[in-house]
């Protein structure tokens, strides 16, 4: 058979979205949101709600070498609560579904349930269904979480306008480096087995990449100050290819600037020992999942007041494109260098 | 290190699920039922939303070498729509996760999607969101449906009551005949390369495993003559698993009878060459998606006269146990013998 074959590789992540869902049309009117945010939207007599899903596989995001299966479970809920708070929703219900093979004990299965409900608990979210079935090989999880809020103010990624600041939770790049470090640790348990791992002093970093929290209380503040972010994302592919996401479906641009991102004293030490700039383990590093956002600069002062985020940057026309001012004052074209779940 | 290790398979598929989900908590009121049904209901200002999730996995649920992608798309959305209108609810969204390896073109990516499309496009469901990843082996699917249900139309597994009928659609057995065949003429086509596949006037049973429906039209004659199911469930693991859910859940008995179950032609003339009882496929072969459900008896006029059940049975007290009458007039007790989705 003389067919064409082209590899998905070819398409890349991004790509291969767009391609797929090029011809999905809708037929329900409740259909507010659908394909190319961090959710989706439903309306539902006014209350809307907001469903988004993720898959997680054995050996693609994670590594049960170093990651307990109780801190797997419970990042696998933080990764999907992320996504419903990046469109300024509360998570209510969840669905977890798991694929696993026999070398699984149910020992190790309510590991797992442990941190799935811990999660659960922690965040007031109800696990109200799933799937359980064989794996023939590595574990695959798939997660749909579902949320709500209240009429017309959830945030998509395409409302930045012109002057609006792009703000950021938290900091950025610590997870990257808290993965290096586990790599690394990895490597040496493997040429000297019983070595313990030197994780001292890194905690910080570490728990970043292995448990890493939903940022819940930013979604609070917005409703206790009456502000509605323009446009949201999380971050789980790191900032540059975030903020581009924004300013593609914004049809806008950016200025970010190197001194105001915010970065872990823990990261900028191990970014040294690794000889990595802080700023990319920042840019590029993902599964940081702080919230991205950008609001009116009427919002300044409040937001300059609020101790969850930091000013990183302004939106600008989408010709002057999208740049980051270096602490060098040189102005650097910012690109799209983050991890990519489609590899060969 | 001396932990206790419980093996998966001693706990079985429903075993498992119990065990996983004993210590679920409720924290949300608008979570009106969660684990153990169809699918959950979430309450949303007096409409009720309804959430089912399936997983399928390559070479557990199905098997790629007669299995064409744009049927496995196809099927794949059709068993999450079923437990949608096994809840007596109407399918309005759909979320698709998949994971894959680079041994997949674009081209056969489109394939798949394209059953997933038209299985959208057939039964009105919009495709809202989803996941796409790497797979280090075989092919993962995760389907999650969202559906809508008038306030308090829902139907579970629990409302059976004594001298209720008990009711399927469409015939029994014909998927588990279908797939017998298609193993069949794998496994010869194995042995013997190049020769082509028997499968003259078996297009119905094929057809049943390879591209089965959903049974909206069920749920559509409910609608409009005002009845509702005391008990509902899809038939996926068996006539004989599913009514012992409705039992179990009910807490009640029941008597099925063996000369009216709903067997095709196609089905009994294969059982024949396989040398299996037709009954016995019908009530342990698993993927019909067909509905079982039971009716209050002064229903019976109108149930007799649809088109689309057969009246198997009734529910007897829970004393009397699950039994089926077999036309040699013998009381047989009913196992659970259907398809069991954990193996080792």
């Amino acid at each position: 058979m003389q067919q064409k074959r082209t590899e998905i590789a070819a398409l890349g992540e991004f790509g291969l979205i767009d391609h797929l869902t090029e011809e999905v049309e809708i037929y329900n009117a409740s259909t507010l949101l659908g394909i190319g945010d961090d959710a989706a939207v439903i309306d539902s007599f006014g209350k809307q709600m907001v469903v988004s899903t993720d898959m997680l596989v054995e050996g693609v995001h994670f590594d049960l070498m170093y990651m307990p299966l109780k801190h797997l479970g419970y990042k696998s809920v933080i990764v999907n609560l992320s996504d419903i708070y990046a469109m300024n929703a509360q998570p209510t219900q969840i669905t977890v579904s798991i694929a696993i093979s026999n070398r699984f004990s149910v020992e190790a299965l309510d590991e797992f349930y442990e941190g799935i409900h811990f999660a659960c608990k922690k965040y007031g979210v109800d696990l109200i269904g799933g799937d359980t079935t064989t794996s023939t090989a590595g574990l695959v999880i798939s997660i749909t979480a579902i949320g709500e809020v209240e009429d017309n103010k959830f945030v998509t990624r395409k409302g930045a306008q012109l002057h609006d600041l792009i703000c950021v939770t938290g900091n950025l790049g610590a997870a990257y480096m808290g993965l290096l470090l586990l790599e690394r640790e990895k490597k040496i348990y493997l040429e000297t087995p019983g070595l313990q791992p030197d994780l001292e002093n890194q905690s910080y970093i570490v728990e970043r990449i292995l448990k890493p929290e939903a940022k819940k209380d930013m979604i609070a503040w917005f409703a206790n100050h009456q502000i509605t972010p323009t446009a949201m994302i999380d971050i789980s592919d790191g900032l540059s290819s975030e903020i581009l996401h924004i300013c593609k479906q914004s049809e806008v641009g950016c200025m970010l600037y190197e001194e105001k991102l915010p970065i872990h004293e823990q990261t900028r030490l191990n970014a040294e020992k690794f000889n990595i700039a802080a700023t990319t383990a920042a840019l590029n590093g993902g599964e940081d999942y702080e919230l991205l956002f950008t609001i009116n600069p009427k919002d300044f002062e409040k937001a300059s007041n609020c101790p969850l985020m930091t000013i990183i940057g302004h939106i600008t026309s989408a010709e002057e494109g999208q740049n980051l001012i270096t602490n060098g004052n040189n102005k650097v074209k910012l690109t799209a260098q983050g991890w990519n779940a489609i590899k060969n």
